[in-house]
């Protein structure tokens, strides 16, 4: 059972991210995007006011930077060549001091340095200088989206670790509809099942299981009768009544990997109203998964989309796009929009996800995870879409 | 019962910060830090690929600009005078252009335009022109830090939501506790105490509160036994056993307020060893709580525990400062640091938490949240310090 990626696989994306500066003509590189340092290194960290860095040397080593609280968990977890830190944030010698003492050891100094952004970001608090006002350079070279790139396409152990996140979200969807009944609570409701789905996972996978984000869950996040109208909404602790749309969402993170399952579900009933949007967006969701192939750009496959939607008289329902690549994140680029020319190809993990809004009654949106193969799609969730499954 | 700020204190809020552009000569501004939005708006999202942002204009108006799927939203919850949306991102019109047309429609071109960043940043794909990019200005002025330090002192409304999560923390924590038992996951035993704290606080509340973060739970973040001698460390699914050092953490956001309650306790049995390392602990935040008053500056408290480290001689066993202002963020400046020069004053809101850590043993650490008064501080968090109420 995989629970984790392997070190050799870590060693593989550092030498393609070093193919990728040889390219661009840098000779080393500063990176402080925390996703991006966790698909590079396999060390998660809780990013704080506390600044942390990857840097690559001209000598090709890997290095971390990291606060002195961190050090021991860098070494431990992280696959690179150095581990270095600094005594605290911010410190009577600012951090970044230290590591503008790492960058001239390590002779990045006079070279041409690519970087993801000049310095570390934080909400939290954190003030302090670039690198270009640390150390000299030949140049500075945006490296913008590199790392973004090379996690555009999964390997077969990252879709291992998709599908497994895939199978404890789909517990968790069903015990969420189990427990789904009138004059419970949204957050009671979610409670529960996730709950349970969490000690289910966790008794089978065993102590190597690492979530690197959230253990099992279902959650309706305030998608509960005419709120529900509201995608993204964020949890209002609602309470449920008969005949409520509902809008789920189900996953389990697994080293840090996402999956995305939602479901519309209704509590009791349907009316014929919202069984015929309901079809809409079934139908939607169909048109969706046959559009999806390699060769095709992400906007083909919206375009397909709105052509269905737009035959039905019913785009002014709509509101977002058709879906977005998935894996570290959430949402990943590229998104199935008018606007993203990207191809596609196999081995990108996506969403699919057509949504439609109608204001006093709900929302209709299934999301599932596919993988996109030499010839089409593999679903990658497996929870069942029809009406006549998602009565609760 | 307070479970939220109410509008007049969001507005009161925004009259503040235009007071702070009139200070800099700025005309208007635009922010696009999700947590000074809420602070300023009351207006919650989902931050993802897709731009947000407020504007405050030349004629004192205040807007927020979000993607359409948030309109609706933003008109109920956001306290602003309007609401912008754009289709979608990345769109065939990227959404700045949209931004732009708002800009100019409300008499910005020309103009002193403070900002925090240039441009939204996200992880999540997205990619776009900066504001610079899209308008001539009179000038950009930075606000870096503005919104930050207006945070920095909690009215009292604010105090009390933190108590309200301090309760359904401590209730977490108890359960924690009381569920703790050699031979179980650390997972089994957060999301046991975690949901039964939940359900309670929910039956409590009802359905005005909105956790706007997490709902009640209590965790260790992977420090048990040696492991917690990694302050900060991630959830590692390992498995209790009998003598083990335990680093916890509990709370319960409420509308976004967070506050912090941290306990070192012991599996069934306390070795001598670890008995020392508990009592120097307990005695460095007894010292903490001591030296935090109005007038003194925050690294004044880190010199004062440094001291008492260095008489006993276990400098080298520390690795963070001692504490930091709470509120919005789980971490926010200003800091307990040798390097914060920042001066106390009453209504600021602090964790206190030195900590020692041994390897090979673990680490001891406790934090408080506590309120800044006009002679000293009041605990918030009340959940007992002494060894013997500490032992599972």
């Amino acid at each position: 059972m995989l629970l984790s990626i392997p070190k050799y696989e870590l060693k593989a994306r550092q030498e393609k991210f070093q193919k990728r500066l040889s390219e661009r003509n840098c000779d080393g590189a500063v990176i402080f995007a925390v996703t991006d340092i966790f698909y590079l290194t396999g060390f998660h960290f809780h990013a704080t006011e506390r600044p942390m860095g990857l840097m690559v040397d001209p000598n090709q080593k890997v290095h971390l930077f990291v606060p002195q609280l961190e050090h021991e968990h860098a070494e431990e977890y992280g696959a690179v060549d150095f581990v270095h830190s600094y005594p605290e944030y911010p410190g009577i010698k600012h951090p970044m001091q230290y590591f503008k003492e790492v960058l001239q050891k390590f002779d990045f100094e006079g070279k041409t340095i690519g970087y993801d952004s000049l310095g570390y970001g934080s909400p939290m608090g954190y003030r302090g200088p670039t690198v270009d006002q640390l150390i000299e350079s030949k140049e500075f070279v945006s490296l913008h989206g590199v790392i973004e790139e090379l996690r555009f396409i999964k390997s077969p152990n990252e879709v291992e670790l998709i599908k497994e996140s895939c199978r404890w979200g789909n517990l968790a969807h069903r015990l969420l509809q189990k427990y789904t009944k009138v004059g419970l609570s949204e957050i009671e409701i979610t409670s529960k099942a996730s709950q349970e789905a969490t000690l289910s996972m966790i008794e089978t996978l065993g102590p190597d299981y690492k979530p690197h984000g959230k253990t099992a869950y279902a959650i309706f996040r305030g998608q509960i009768g005419p709120e529900s109208a509201f995608p993204h909404a964020v949890t209002q602790n609602l309470i449920m009544s008969k005949g409520d749309t509902l809008v789920t969402g189900a996953a389990s993170d697994v080293f840090g990997y996402h999956s995305e399952l939602e479901r519309t579900m209704f509590v009791e009933e349907v009316s014929k109203e919202q069984e015929k949007y309901f079809n809409y967006m079934y139908k939607a969701q169909d048109i969706a998964f046959e559009a999806i192939k390699p060769g095709v750009t992400y906007a083909s496959v919206e375009e397909t989309v709105q052509k269905y939607f737009k035959e039905e008289g019913i785009t002014e329902l709509t509101r977002h796009h058709t879906g977005h690549n998935i894996g570290l994140l959430g949402h990943e680029a590229p998104f199935f929009d008018l606007g993203d020319d990207t191809v596609i190809e196999p081995g990108m993990v996506v969403t699919v996800e057509p949504g439609i809004y109608v204001n006093g009654l709900g929302g209709f949106r299934h999301s599932d995870t596919v993988l996109v193969t030499e010839d089409g799609i593999e679903m990658l969730t497996y929870y069942p879409r029809d009406l006549a499954s998602l009565i609760c």
